[in-house]
């Protein structure tokens, strides 16, 4: 099996080099040639899921998935016509290569430029949705990237069907198909993450396991966190209500998200009175608390139990809520520099002294000020589409937009220097002159 | 052994912590006070020198070690005044931090900033260099980054003095000591590597052997490359004289360097012409070349010798030369896709359209038209100094800067917004506008 999958890569690397050199425009016609494609083949497609979900049944029936995967991998005419117009929508951002982000003048003749270019070739391993596949493919496409899509066995023949619309759209357009290609089979993933010569960057989409899974087996740079224990600190000066809304929301708009908060952080000066009005809340909203001894000794009743098996760094993605009563911001800090994911962090403050000190302190992708943690989000920060979020500090950090997909090189153009002439003491001086980058 | 070094390590994080806190004014001080501190350390400089150079000469002795090694620990008047120099140097640079990469309005009164801060706490291998101790602590902590330096044993007293008069420096602007910090001994550089929760970047700085094996033995991005195999193509409608000139200087100006040319692939049109008269230049300058068969057929005598175990992917680091005769541009380009390590890549050519096709079709960190191979440098770039060298897509690529030292957080400003009141279909619209980042 790994013979087959390296030569699928090996085409699909020298068509993503092909990709590199082609304009925007040829770029972006196939992604809106195949979001028409999609939409006039909604009856193929829908049968090929149909095999999916005859299969995903059986598995059903047997526990062997759940019912959440199964109504993930099931198409439906309104997914289908969201898959449309998200393609269409990265159709329509900016291209993200060719900018010039630094021009300079090394000496007279001999000009350097720092350009954005393709990563090249990414692999995709996801799990149930359909939808994965028109997402990245769009934004490989609009990259100039190259793409390898592993799917779920659940979604297989879906996002067969899929892949062979996105090809056509760019065999229409002349462009090289197998820039866009499906691997098939639990082993195509090992051999995938074993070949850091010709993947440039992994993707993993799906579960905390898989993310997990894919960061230990290879040594390709991955783009994705694994984790997501977001904290909210309430701080002596909070606004109540203002920090109620923000804990709502932050926990139960969408629990099972990354960007949801895990963990509220509650200044002692304030404990007596907001935990109380917390607890009420957070019941009336469903979610159950576990708090420290000192939140449990305030509410000298069940309502908040203990923290499970006393673990701080715990994601729980469901409607359950850990509460801690700090002594001070520093307190707080330490604590999510502790049990944190480098996510998302915010403080409700109505002091801006405290709020611009945490925000100065607290080393996350993002640090944010009387705002809920689903802000964390790249439709929300305008970027319009969305890789990722990203808790490496490396390459790109918070969630991560089609800029994520590109790197940079360095373009060199001059009329026969040599460094000779330029070593000191007596050769030439450098000029090192900022130019226009447009 | 384990537990010290991570006990420094865990007060290192710690002292970074508080670094990525303070001004630019605050971070630079300590650089120019160590600077001059450094100075006037001369007399016990030397003779913690004498202390390693007295265990070198044994090891010389014994072919422990070989006579350039022992040349690069070796410290001189001329080496602390260099060490000195490029420490105010960096003084100097421009302040990394807190620069606005992007400022959005999201809606009325919630901000979204992209900011430059510190990546948090390097650890840097290095070998027998002295200099490597000042110029990646001066780097370190211009960019508010805490650093661990563990030096080659052979260096060990050297480093010691050195990492003193800086940790004095620090305490003496009341700054924490620990953020520069020494480890010694070969148990420390396996410790290290086991820390990605504490350690942001390794910065290995030696030799191949040595950047492989930490890049073999950390989940920690690592800062570097192991290898240099730098192309020249010469192109059909190349000047001669001038590519003779950028071949030779690319070649002989420094010849261990990883930016020096290992490989010139010349265009059949020309080689009957061009190849004796490199063949000549290559003589008086004492470079041995290898070449193809058909370079050997065209030189007709022992000039060239066939290319040792016919591997092209080979660092001579030394006055050795590869040739190869190739039909096309085209094929120049598979040639160095296949053979080189995406460093820096050069066409000779008077032919602007060939050049283009090519600095837009090589996928290298740096790319170059008529220009040396050894113009790849942070000083040369106008970087004014450089961390490194980096051949890989992520994070930083090519010479890196003091830039690649730092990283982003997204900082958002709010009222008290929370994500339900936008979402669709009835919710509140972003605004998303462009706010000047200054």
């Amino acid at each position: 099996m790994t013979t087959p999958v390296r030569e699928v890569v090996k085409h699909a690397k020298a068509a993503s080099r092909f990709l590199s050199t082609v304009s925007c425009h040829q770029r972006t016609a196939p992604i809106r040639a195949a979001a028409t494609a999609i939409h006039q083949a909604r009856k193929s497609l829908l049968e090929a899921n149909e095999r999916d979900l005859a299969a995903a049944r059986a598995m059903l029936a047997s526990g062997e998935i759940s019912s959440s995967t199964f109504e993930r991998l099931q198409l439906t005419p309104k997914k289908m016509e969201a898959m449309m117009q998200s393609m269409l929508a990265v159709a329509e951002l900016a291209d993200p290569l060719g900018r010039v982000l630094q021009r300079t003048e090394l000496d007279s003749d001999l000009v350097l430029e720092k350009l954005t270019v393709p990563l090249g070739l990414l692999a995709v391993i996801f799990e149930a949705r359909p939808d994965a596949v028109t997402q990245i493919a769009a934004l490989a496409m609009k990259s100039g990237n190259g793409v390898i899509l592993k799917p779920g066995r659940e979604v297989e023949q879906t996002a067969a069907e899929l892949v062979s619309i996105i090809q056509s759209s760019y065999e229409s357009s002349e462009l090289p198909a197998g820039a866009v290609t499906l691997v098939n089979g639990r082993e195509s993933v090992l051999a995938l993450l074993g070949m850091p010569e010709l993947i440039d960057m992994v993707i993993p989409r799906g579960s905390r396991q898989l993310v997990e899974f894919v960061q230990a087996n290879t040594r390709i740079p991955v783009l994705g966190h694994s984790e997501g224990v977001c904290h909210i600190y309430v701080d002596a000066a909070a606004d109540f209500p203002m920090a109620l809304d923000i804990i709502d929301d932050s926990k139960t708009d969408y629990p099972a998200a990354c960007n949801a908060a895990e963990t509220v952080l509650v200044h002692q000066g304030i404990a007596e009175t907001f935990l109380p009005m917390l607890v009420e809340r957070m019941q009336s909203r469903g979610v159950q608390l576990h708090g420290c001894a000192r939140a449990r000794a305030i509410q000298r009743d069940d309502s908040v139990t203990a923290v499970p098996n006393g673990d701080w760094h715990h994601e729980y993605s469901d409607l359950e809520l850990a509460v801690r009563v700090v002594g001070s911001a520093a307190e707080a800090i330490d604590h999510i520099h502790r049990y944190g994911s480098s996510h998302t962090e915010t403080i409700v403050t109505e002091d801006r002294a405290v709020a611009e000190s945490f925000l100065a302190q607290v080393d996350a992708a993002g640090v944010f000020h009387n705002a809920s943690t689903r802000f964390a989000d790249g439709y929300r920060y305008g970027f319009g589409a969305e890789v990722g979020i990203s808790t490496s500090k490396l390459h790109a950090r918070g969630p991560v937009g089609l800029d994520g997909l590109t790197t940079y090189k360095y373009v060199l153009r001059g009329s026969g220097q040599v460094v000779r002439s330029y070593h000191p003491p007596d050769g030439k001086g450098f000029t090192h002159k900022r130019l226009p980058t447009n």
